[in-house]
């Protein structure tokens, strides 16, 4: 399956920006509650990872519940926007828009986020949430947000 | 603080429509696993609170993670839709968008949402996210979205 | 029909609010090619008025093309953040979200926005748009959006 | 500058898909109306041109009013999930989402839609509208949205 974000690729203004990520990753209680871990991380993109449990369901059989997926998504944008930010930025989502296209069922869910307008005041990112099936991939959700430093 | 979504008055076609919603939100696992419990149910409205703890949080300390405001006020949306379905249905959130305006900071979450425009072949409802801090209440983020009756 | 969206009393911080937002909308050619023509301006308020005629039509006979909702409701938000605003201050929409309710028929569409949260960085707001047909009014269109001081 | 939506291939279910969007835009008279064009035609795909003058202008002066873009990329929206529906079908736009990336200015704006997916019950497709300034091209808005057969 083609993926419907492009990476475009962008700059990193804070070399350490995958430890940044990864310690707020870590700081992120939310994160740990659900069972989320921190895939890709690289300039501007970054992807994070659900495998599916009985507590993540919905209130139909197998299908995992969708604000689970807006959570690792809204997540991915956020991450992704603090790749770019400078050292010691703080960021925080303004808005998000999700559609969500079928139904999740699987092993696992993975959110990939890609900005694709980084900016001083606000920057813009997409968001892709595949469910993984006995090793099949399927589009479940995407996204549009603005995410803003502080 | 005035709300900013306003009851209209709708007529529940299923008369067994409160125990359709408190049924489908026990079964729902996800509600469980953060800790939500079922408020207000009437014809359109729903309310789900989110007592705060520690696990909600996002990596900044004491403010809660907005993706979990986003599944509160996701599943309000479906519970307020659901209580004008048919009975037998089944709906789901086809798409939401979701504003924060304020750091969601104290003891307590709450999702209100009512629904704008029931339909037969979707409905339209937007919601309104508190958070209450030493009895002192703030709206925190607004909602608007679809659901899809199945 | 009770309105979705419910005014809240803000401060308009330029005393001079009414003749800013006045000035934009006279300035504003997109408004002036479709017909719009400025309602109510009010502290966190604007209506926009959309007299219907035949070049608004969208391809479905008697129905107003979504696109000229969207637009004078988009407009709506932006002018309603400036009346809110510093002396001196141009606002931009950055995002918005529309769902749309029911088809536009009729003789007149208005767009009636409220700021939900101003704020220096983003302002949000919400709007109704309806169409009035021979005199009787139905919601057919709902926002949210973000507004930016520049 | 990359593309950030990517094309995935659909089969269209109507072989008079491409006389069906044309029908469908001539008869549109608010395309008509700001002076947009039809630009690429292919199953799930359509370009939507809008030759940049006087009156599309925005209170800002060179910039284009947002709302028109909105207008222009809904109708792609619109038209490419009609690219691949059955035949007599007419679609209308049950809600999108923009953000606005960047100040619109130039000689040409264009929109690009593409279906994410396809389906009985609601279609799901994203659109990048893009200014082209003296031969240079910048990315000015994206949307995602849903569209329903009727």
């Amino acid at each position: 399956m083609t993926a419907s974000v492009v990476s475009r690729v962008w700059q990193a203004r804070n070399p350490e920006y995958r430890a940044v990520v990864r310690d707020a990753f870590e700081a992120n209680k939310a994160m740990s509650l659900i069972g989320a871990t921190l895939g890709v991380v690289e300039p501007g993109i970054v992807d994070i990872h659900l495998p599916v449990h009985e507590m993540l369901m919905s209130h139909v059989a197998g299908i995992v519940h969708g604000g689970t997926l807006g959570m690792i998504a809204d997540s991915a944008l956020g991450f992704a926007a603090l790749t770019l930010a400078e050292a010691g930025a703080v960021g925080f989502t303004a808005e998000y828009k999700i559609n969500f296209l079928s139904p999740a069922m699987g092993q696992e869910v993975i959110a990939h986020a890609e900005v694709v307008k980084p900016g001083k005041r606000t920057t813009v990112a997409r968001a892709d949430v595949r469910a993984v099936n006995d090793g099949e991939e399927r589009l479940v959700a995407i996204l549009q947000g603005t995410l803003i430093p502080l």
